[in-house]
């Protein structure tokens, strides 16, 4: 398959982008500063990406954050810094995206999993479930055999290695690759895949 | 208690707005064309709403909508009309509310139930699940004893029967009405309620 893989240079998105290449997909990498160049927070960005890249089978999203923001002390900018990326950008992706990829491709976004509360993350936890809410119920309605899912990771190990966070309840990059890459190739439509490790969980 | 209802002329909220009076509390009815005026969606007046209106106990909001909208079809415009009031306007109602309430005070929000999926209702999905997860994180970081919930209503009768459509599904928007009221008197703290008929649910 063809697949683009958004925020491809990205600790997600590289090992996704490594692992559907190991099962031997024609991977594009994506990303604002990427070899091919797009941002989803940007409409006509989106747009121009599927005019450029054609006969797409997949389009894989590892990009943007949600990033987290006091409740109390927070501008309406920072509280929100999540909307038009990760929220809308995504939204915006997957309507683009149902109108060039291939029949029976298929669109895999990615949301999170608070595994326990977290300070901060109120506007985190909206985009999730807001993510989730949308995956689901937008699944059924895709045109052309399209298919629409989620994966909601947990921790990453390599993230909270690189924050200097004890590592061990992360999840490793590569087997969250997996479920991505497994979404890709399989039959599973409308689904949200929540990826924690046991202890995480 | 002194409660100022938002949206307190529409189906649900002039049925909150009784029921909040007939349990002897003070209602300050507010909507865009209210008698105190303001819109959720403009954060500037959300704002003055809380300068002009002071010593309130709680703030109760039934107003904005998520409209329904095709995903394949629809503008972005259009299709994200649920955004600005619905979702972001009751983010900031909250962000600002708890800056100017009285001390354990309370906010109640409104969401949504799909009983059944709903065509078009993708962004809908988004807005009511999304408002929920917000309500269950941000509530226990409110200061000072403040409260936060939300009510998540299926069709109320009253807005079938103005549709032409078959009523007997929908809950009485008095029944909906109680549901706000409890919240408002109780001690409930990030609650999230459906309301829906026995048949609807
Ligand atoms: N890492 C974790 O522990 C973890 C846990 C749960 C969920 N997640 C979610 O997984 C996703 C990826 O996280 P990550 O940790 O891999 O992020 P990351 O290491 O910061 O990488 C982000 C990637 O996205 C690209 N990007 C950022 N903004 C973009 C935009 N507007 N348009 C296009 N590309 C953009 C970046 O490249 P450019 O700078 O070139 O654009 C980069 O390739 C995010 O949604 C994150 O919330 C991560
Ligand atoms: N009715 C149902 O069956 C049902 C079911 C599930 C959920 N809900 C939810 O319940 C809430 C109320 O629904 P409803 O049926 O009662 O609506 P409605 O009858 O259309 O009334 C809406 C009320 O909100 C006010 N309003 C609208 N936009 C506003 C804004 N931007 N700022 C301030 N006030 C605004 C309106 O007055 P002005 O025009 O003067 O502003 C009016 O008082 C909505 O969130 C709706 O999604 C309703």
């Amino acid at each position: 398959m063809k697949i683009v893989v958004i925020g491809a240079s990205g600790v997600v998105g590289s090992a996704v982008a490594a692992e559907l290449a190991g099962r031997g997909h024609e991977v594009v990498a994506a990303s604002r500063r990427g070899p091919v160049a797009v941002d989803v927070a940007d409409a006509a960005s989106v747009e121009a990406l599927f005019r450029t890249v054609t006969d797409v089978d997949a389009v894989v999203c590892c990009a943007a954050n949600a990033p987290t923001a006091d409740l109390v002390t927070a501008s309406d900018t920072e509280f929100t810094a999540g909307l038009s990326g990760k929220l809308l950008g995504q939204v915006r992706l997957a309507r683009t995206a149902l109108h060039h990829l291939n029949r029976n491709g298929s669109i895999t976004l990615t949301g999170g999993t608070f595994t326990e509360p977290l300070p901060g993350g109120s506007f985190g936890a909206l985009v999730n479930a807001g993510l989730a809410a949308f995956v689901e119920a937008a699944a059924p309605e895709l045109p052309r055999s399209l298919r629409l899912n989620l994966v909601a990771p947990g921790w990453v190990r390599e993230s909270l290695a690189a924050f200097g966070w004890d590592p061990t309840n992360g999840t490793p990059a590569a087997d969250v690759a997996r479920v991505y890459a497994d979404l890709v190739e399989g039959d599973a439509q409308g689904a949200v895949v929540p990826v924690t490790t046991a202890a995480g969980r």
